[in-house]
């Protein structure tokens, strides 16, 4: 069986590069990097390099990114130690319908111990809109927290604009950056955001390593409590290898960039073929010229995405977004964007990525061809 | 520079074996293992073995172990979680005043919302007497909370002890078995204790891994919220490498226990030659019959111990823990031991491990031997 990765999304490899940064950290240089002798003296230069590295793709200074475990993470320390530090000032928090479950599930968990929460709506090709945003700001908004692009779909929100609202009245304001980072630009004030998501694994560094910016002055509390790593904003040992590959990431992702018209391209070509193939079968669930560069959401319209891809095992996609496994139902996202159940159903994320070839899509057209046969 | 590395108690190195097994996850299965596809398949399994391994190290089913970030993940959302399940129930916590600071620093976090935690004493070894945990019982206590043994001095606690008096008065028990876990042996029924954390690196696995046992029935509340990881109690990608590595080592440690009479053997070998060189002008901080197997933390009397460490830079060993460096104040360990300022400004923690040699102690006594000269 010649499989065929389409779900980049989902989860990339750890690039080559990345891998070869890491690893003289992991038997060699293992030293606590808080510990003063010389075990520890070169984990700590290779961390503060991967701060740096990190920091220079996103346009901070290095002393405004902490590493965390992960994407998950990081929103959880942004949301809930955002609220903490100022629940006195109010207990509002604003966001969007079609946010990750470490965004919505953070959120759910802030009305439980009394937040007031506004989810606003999005429309049809899952956008959000700031006016809207604007209009649910009260006296006791202590944050909005919107994504950069759309984990299943692929948007990319208006982050500029609601980042100008959020000044204009004072608000910190958060955005989920993990399927942006690596794939279209993130400057943290080109987009005029005070806290910034980074997962490693959406970006060819591994899972379990993540960074969360903090601007120089926006109030937040530590979320792991314990020794002072991190400048007291993190605690735990370094995970030297992970951060060291992040920082590898991410001054890839930087030179990479160029080449993000490329994927759009083939991209592109692979919705034009399967159009082809499937003519009105097959419908766009976002606008292409507004999305991840990478993705490619689409709905075979009347049919399961589920046994489509049971059929073309070899193919790895997703039909809703890897962290919804399991749920039959139309993923929180395509409902928000008021797609029907007879479309949404039958959804499937198309996710390439740096080492996608035409060859792969060529391979993947004719298997769906021969077997998903629709009238 | 001949380097000699006597500080174990701070991190391990990951051991080859470990590396080996976890290998294959970083760029061949990278699939996120929440996937439905082939890329998923084979870190799903990956994962359920690690889960295995390590529950089959602490003696519990594999569904009550969750996998975490590290040792500071794990305490935190042991105590953070069981205080905010159990907060209408009672605000008490009970603790020691030698814990780690990712025990102490939650207990201050849960203090600052309401929490009244009682830090109980310890002896001159630093050893907590069960019965005054029990005199700090009351009404209102939901979670007693002592360390398996100290990372600084290697004390064992009395945790069979507590744990029965937990049981006797229905409180949830947890401990930090970071220090403990592969020295000598864990066992969550033998122990009575209804929550345990490990860290990986402390064990021959990586950094940024750790895992913590909960007993069926415990309530506890997740601390990462998001995707449905973990039965739910756990947000975030599963690490699948780390989480590999982290059942690779339990699995190992589980085999290594009965060397640990050889290494205790090294420690006093080293301890003895000390002596001889330096009679006096030496103490023991514990008494090593009752202390981890690696761990040797003694006093120069009247020396500063980091002018010590300095003038053997060929040695990596501690003069706190790794968590307090650059703090010169006599460690809180100490200071809660009573040990004077005197002779606890001298204290040196030497930490042997798998890898350690009677040759380098040999060489290390040599150094200290021609560079310390005590009157």
């Amino acid at each position: 069986m010649k499989k065929i990765y389409l779900d980049y999304n989902a989860s990339t490899p750890i690039s080559p590069e990345v891998f070869a940064a890491m690893e003289p950290y992991f038997m060699n240089q293992f030293g606590n990097p808080s510990s003063s002798h010389w075990a520890s003296s070169e984990a700590k230069e290779a961390i503060y390099k991967a701060r740096s590295q990190v920091a220079r793709l996103i346009g901070c200074d290095s002393d405004e990114v902490i590493f965390t475990s992960g994407g998950s993470e990081s929103n959880n320390q942004a949301l809930k130690g955002l609220y903490e530090a100022l629940r006195s000032k109010g207990n509002h928090v604003i966001t969007s319908k079609i946010e990750h479950p470490a965004i919505i599930s953070p959120c759910e968990y802030l009305e439980s111990i009394g937040a007031k929460v506004s989810y606003v709506d999005v429309d049809q090709y899952g956008k959000v809109n700031p006016a809207q945003i604007e209009k649910e700001i009260t006296e006791s908004t202590i944050l909005i927290t919107v994504m950069h692009a759309n984990n299943e779909v692929g948007t990319i929100q208006p982050i500029k604009d609601i980042g100008n609202i959020a000044k204009k009245h004072g608000i910190v304001f958060h955005t989920d950056a993990a399927q942006s980072m690596g794939k279209i630009p993130v400057n943290v004030n080109e987009l005029g955001v005070d806290l910034l998501s980074i997962a490693g694994h959406k970006l060819y560094a591994p899972k379990g390593i993540g960074a969360l910016y903090i601007r120089k002055g926006t109030p937040i509390t530590s979320f792991i409590h314990g020794a002072g790593h991190e400048d007291g904003r993190r605690a735990g040992t370094e995970n030297t290898p992970y951060i060291v590959g992040l920082g590898k990431a991410c001054e890839l992702a930087e030179k990479k960039l160029a080449t993000q018209n490329k994927l759009a391209a083939l991209r592109n070509y692979f919705w034009e073929q399967l159009k082809v193939i499937y003519g009105d079968s097959i419908v766009l669930n976002t606008e292409l010229d507004d999305c991840l560069p990478n993705t490619l959401s689409v709905s075979f319209v009347g049919v399961e995405g589920e046994k489509i891809l049971e059929k073309v095992p070899e193919l790895a996609a997703s039909t809703g977004s890897a962290c919804h496994s399991g749920n039959v139902e139309l993923s929180s996202v395509l409902k928000a964007m008021g797609v029907s159940e007879h479309v949404g159903k039958g959804a499937i994320r198309f996710s390439i990525g740096r080492y996608t070839t035409k060859e792969e899509l060529e391979d993947a057209l004719s298997l769906l061809k021969s077997r998903i046969v629709l009238s």
